[in-house]
């Protein structure tokens, strides 16, 4: 018998995390459009084991990774093959927006929602503290970088209903968020789904 | 009376770990010239901060940085500026090399130096380990991004004598090598100089 799939529906500017099996498959999908979603993970056995994107670019040879492409860990294991991409552009430069962020980049001093709380606060109950979390997987984040290497954030290219589907190399914690930046979202922090499916 | 200024030689394919303090500089010399130095940095109170590509990208606006331009901490902290710098062609997107890169990138099995097991070698005095070592700045490494966001490595830009100046701003646990891959280093391992200054 058919399992159904587990869904996490993640409200706008918030996170969860979650375990994953080796061969299972996540999939994130832009609720309404226009919504980033940063991703990290760790090995479930070994969280000194992370996503890393210092050796994801480098294997893959290229800043945008996209269907067929491998995200790797700081120790050189494939953790994610991106099995599916209805949008094709995704960031791995940009750190996790944080409160520290909003304060040195849009002077805001008052507590603002980030990707990086939300993680942490989420990757807690797994023994990962903020100062673990690495540069995320930053999922329909348009980071476009000029010929002199100058970075722009512009709206995501994600459509409602776009997703990206990830399948586990080995077995996993993984965090993720409906991001809370204003930029990158086009001004409008919306809502992510995952799904997580059996194959 | 004026202090002469620390020096460190690090012989090819080695690397080295010392501490500074906030306000000192470190100037990374390129001995024989098209030598790559990678380096990390550490929070001296608490490891758990350290250099971050992710946070440095994104409050610099750009990938590469050089004279004037600040690395920062994954707690949004300087850590470094850079007060000088006669190349101005530096690499902060990929992973040091390791064992493995030359496993998967060249097909080397048997025991090869390389960057990661330089670092973690110098760094474990000071009590941090491999997986603690982060992407980093890859003084002098010299790679080019084609429009489509594919990356080669090319030969450096450094001549003979070049140096980038580094003033610290905390007190830092800092590790340095002379880079051990051939690609990168235009297929000869030379030495790296260090010099820290009181000012």
């Amino acid at each position: 018998m058919d399992h159904l799939p587990t869904r996490y529906h993640i409200e706008p500017q918030t996170g969860t995390a979650f375990t994953v099996d080796r061969g299972q498959h996540i999939r994130i999908i832009d609720v309404e459009g226009e919504q980033v979603s940063d991703l990290v993970c760790f090995a479930a056995q070994d969280i000194g084991e992370y996503i890393s994107s210092g050796h994801s670019i480098d294997y893959n040879q290229k800043i945008c990774l996209t269907a067929g492409d491998i995200l790797y860990s700081n120790r050189s294991n494939p953790m994610l093959t991106i099995a599916a991409d209805t949008v094709g552009k995704h960031d791995f430069l940009l750190a996790p927006c944080s409160q520290e962020m909003f304060r040195l980049t849009y002077d805001i001093t008052e507590p603002h929602p980030n990707c990086l709380d939300n993680l942490s606060r989420s990757l807690t109950p797994f023994g990962i503290n903020a100062s673990q979390i690495p540069t995320a997987f930053n999922i329909f984040m348009n980071v476009k970088l000029s010929e002199a290497g100058e970075i722009s954030i512009r709206p995501p290219l994600s459509k409602k209903g776009d997703f990206i589907d990830l399948r586990a190399e080995m077995d996993l914690i993984v965090g993720v968020t409906a991001c809370s930046a204003l930029k990158c979202n086009n001004y409008r922090c919306t809502s992510i789904d995952v799904e997580i499916n059996a194959t």
